[in-house]
């Protein structure tokens, strides 16, 4: 292990993926089944991809282990947490694919390069600005609520530094699933693909899963749904590929 | 039976549900699964409804059927597919429930009243009218080709007829998912129930069922997946129970 330098109360967990680890704290914003969702449903094609509010940079550390041909920008508003992110990357050894830049995705323009990435992912804000209270910890506050950027936000930054064609693959409540369509169609980011998430077998979908594509015909394929826990309450097959399980009794 | 003329061509076929009888031509367009879907989908609350491009009169027969209380418009460019679902009115004596009105619904401002209906029902032309050939026969491709109104013309008609705050039950292609969402928010015909229709377990999604409410607030909430058969190739049980079928084990 390289000596990184951990803050107090910052851990290092296993990925279980690669040998892949990160650093977290152990109280505040924590990666979530959200992220692992999000980079097994990207698989960002092309050899440019831009992660937008990455956190901890978890979703950008996950792809560097699945696609090791492509290299990565993970942009994060909050210091602290880029700066964990940073040391996250160093203590894989991935400072040559993953460069963290830690800016407000609202100055895309001068933060990011104009249609140079293949894919772009973001696990957004999931609450809307004009609903609920803000959160707890201030970093928590932000990864959760729309208080830092909107959707439409997002979309804008992604539009800018996608080339023409390229993905843009995001996760989202399932209940703001017309806000997440109507705000990429209209910044002519196009729907192409989405999957529901469903918690179990014959449950509500509390998840959306979709990738836009730049300048696309409309024409929305969705995916079989995604069922997380089997009746016995542990994870389905797909979702232990998800997170990359070998199978026990393999 | 009442003594209804049947044309040449023409066949009564059963309901199975209620008792209720349709004409049908034996070879022209024949209702299919997605109009019982959408009956079963919209359960219409309160007292009137209104069904736009009702074709046979398949969707206000059903709902007649499944609610006393309430009575019907059902509006049908085609003079044939209209005076069709009139004598199937009268095969039912629902004369004073179901008033079909040969129409465009474009020029719904002239053909209906405002702001009278509690729910509007419409299983819209499947195609958009810039993709695709225009069908076969005549009646066959106005019902499942965008050529004579667009989903925008179908929300602006709803929204017309909607008193404040009433439904309006839409059943459409899944890969038309954005399309739909898109225009009902446009048309401040907010999205806030959807169901996706597998055809079976773990099969992609190809047909969706939406409610949007007049002058709501965003937030759309998704029921569980609809799965029509079964593994061994039959109706799963909740498919036998939007069909209104008795369980014979039962």
């Amino acid at each position: 292990m390289r000596d990184i330098s951990l803050h107090p109360g910052e851990n290092v967990d296993d990925l279980m993926f690669k040998g892949l680890r990160i650093i977290q704290n152990r109280t505040g914003f924590r990666f979530g089944m959200d992220a692992v969702l999000l980079a097994g449903f990207a698989h960002g094609r092309g050899a440019r991809v831009l992660d937008l509010g990455t956190g901890t940079g978890v979703i950008p550390l996950l792809m560097a282990g699945a696609q090791p041909a492509s290299r990565f920008t993970a942009l994060e508003i909050q210091p602290d947490m880029a700066d964990m992110a940073q040391r996250s990357v160093a203590l894989n050894g991935l400072e040559e694919r993953i460069r963290v830049v830690c800016g407000d995705l609202l100055q895309y323009r001068q933060l990011l390069e104009r249609e140079q990435y293949d894919t772009v992912t973001c696990n957004p804000p999931y609450t809307r600005a004009d609903e609920g209270s803000a959160s707890q910890q201030e970093s928590q506050a932000v990864a959760r609520h729309e208080q830092s950027c909107t959707l439409e936000d997002v979309a804008r930054a992604g539009y800018y530094a996608l080339r023409y064609g390229g993905h843009m693959a995001l996760i989202i409540r399932a209940q703001r699933t017309v806000d997440i369509l109507d705000t990429l169609r209209r910044e002519k980011l196009e729907p192409k693909r989405a999957r529901l998430v469903c918690p179990r077998q014959g449950a509500v979908p509390n998840l959306l899963l979709v990738e836009a594509i730049k300048h696309a015909r409309p024409g929305l394929a969705w995916e079989a749904p995604l069922t997380v826990n089997g009746p016995d309450g542990t994870y389905t097959p797909e979702m232990r590929a998800i997170y990359h399980m070998e199978d026990e009794n393999g």
